[in-house]
């Protein structure tokens, strides 16, 4: 089931630089692991923002909400989740 | 090169059935002509919406701009076009 | 799975009087059909509008888009969906 | 006499862990001891977002006031209220 | 109970002028029958606009949708309702 | 002369907790002192929300904005000001 | 008194050149009348649009609302009333 | 003197296939003469929008709005004006 | 050449009592010495906000940018610029 | 491949005196330098902001993402980008 999610990404100014880019690391990590999992199933990024767009592969709305409440980078997103489905002329 | 584009689609009401159905199947055909050619990359419904959520994959702005103005549809349509890029997280 | 669904009606005041009121019974026992099938397991007015708030448990996504696709007054609705997960302090 | 609550949740980085676990717990409890009172009939977490849906079943406008004031994450949320009745065609 | 409801006026040019002239005539008796039972608390012309701002003094969010919908210009209005109650500073 | 004034709180967190309190007695007292003078007429609370909704009767638009810009918390609050006139179909 | 008003104009197509023409030639006086009363003190044209920025001189709101009320383009109009009084730096 | 103006254009779909074809044209040379003469500097397509992003140079905002009051697809578009000058880093 | 500006000023509250009365001082100055030159021909307060509205009269685009970027309190402000022209009904 | 960009600039107050000058002083170098490849081609102040409308010619989406990324106010700026192609009537 797809599920289509944008996420803005803030991070305070204020935020020790070695405790940015230690959880800038962790995102990344976090996220190839659900790739590889198939369930972070794109991910592109938005041309002059730090903002993403994905594409979920998942389950149930509870394993998409898990998925991202546990974005090491959730704290300073702003995600929003639009529920996607075959479109008739998809091929 | 990657564009995210959306199309919220308003047909109205007082066009004639056969000249509706006609244009949707013109549509749909347009859409998979793009889709085999692999310029229409992804297209998803979003639940609940007359609304597709779409990436195209062009060589040029101005290529995408024809193949959007050429969609059937395209009178009825409120198309929104975003740009992207590879997500240096994507595998 | 929960989703929370918001319909906004606004049926065109040039549709025959006889149209509007076999529409609007064919919505009720459509809306009837689902809540006794256990799909459509909440439906609340909003107080001064032609509006409603409903909770749908369905399946997958492409199944809520189904139901909502082939509501009778679907051509006239704005309809907003949003993903729903159980609440950590729910009891 | 039933309302819509919306509540998105705010807590300030800067509120030291063990005040925000404190002011987290006492929330769950106290948000619990209203679903045993029947008044918080149902709460729900919105997909991606620290935010809930809920439904308050109240005697009157003044006490949903007095509830809601009271919650212990009051300070840092936005709360949006919506009046609902019964809809004719719920069963 | 009270609740603040704001009511934006627009009737469609083609309606009949005696149509028009009775379905006004209507709407100001109805809303002075209701003014008169103490229900419709105030009601004020919003400068500028065809609209009101009117307080309603109600027994339940049923009876507001209730006195609401049966507007003589329900169908040509939009309504938005907000919950109020006693203020702590009001003498 | 009537104006409908709604005001929205938001005292910033880090004032110290006496400065609050006397701060929040002074906004009482001003505001009681007003309505006793008759220019302050309604005020109530918006439910869910630290916000008023309130009217004033004032001599004039100058009037209006001295008696809102020395409200003890008019540096926290987002005033918003609509012109009122009275309605053909009030009694 | 002074207020600030904005006025968006949008003539239907579909009126008679010849009433639209009266419409806009009996607005035209009704203006200038007002502004040789004194009342109507400022109107400017917005650069590429079918709107006015105004300032009016009024006695009351009541007096303004009526007006605007009278205005015959009114019905065809968005109306924006924005209560001013005179600014501390003014000389 | 420079200003940026967008225009979206929504020619009304009862407009007669002549008739649009003629005003169309129009527009074209109007614009044209425009660009030789200097005064619209800038003119491109927004990409999946019948709608472009233009630069003018002209004189006074008088000027501007002359040449703009007169295209002859004014009346079926939306503009928007920005007043622009040198921005100190340009070459 | 007149342009109609607005002002919305929000003066940080951790800025000394002292600098924020001199910034204040300078602001009226400025404002005056402008006024005593014909160029900002209007400035109004709005009722309840600290705002103004204000007419400028310029030479050039580039000049109104000169003289808003000076402002003393412009780093504190959100402006606002609309282009006007003379209105055809103007006396 | 033309796109249009606007950057909205928002330097924190407390920012250094001389690493905001230093900022500053990076920016408009590499704007310079850009605008010397030809690949920044307009750059315009918008008048009464600390804003810019810009128009890139890029190879790429990539491209471009990469030029703003790294733009030296870049984490100061609220950066909004639409993609352009040539317009029919443009000479």
């Amino acid at each position: 089931m797809l599920f289509h999610v944008t996420m803005d990404v803030d991070i305070p100014r204020d935020l020790d630089t070695g405790a940015r880019a230690e959880l800038v690391a962790r995102e990344k990590a976090y996220c190839q692991d659900l790739q590889r999992q198939g369930r972070w199933v794109h991910i592109w990024r938005v041309v002059g923002k730090y903002s993403n767009v994905s594409v979920f592969d998942v389950g149930s709305t509870d394993e998409l909400h898990d998925v991202l409440w546990n974005l090491p980078l959730f704290p300073f997103m702003t995600v929003t989740v639009t529920a996607l489905c075959p479109h008739p002329s998809a091929l």
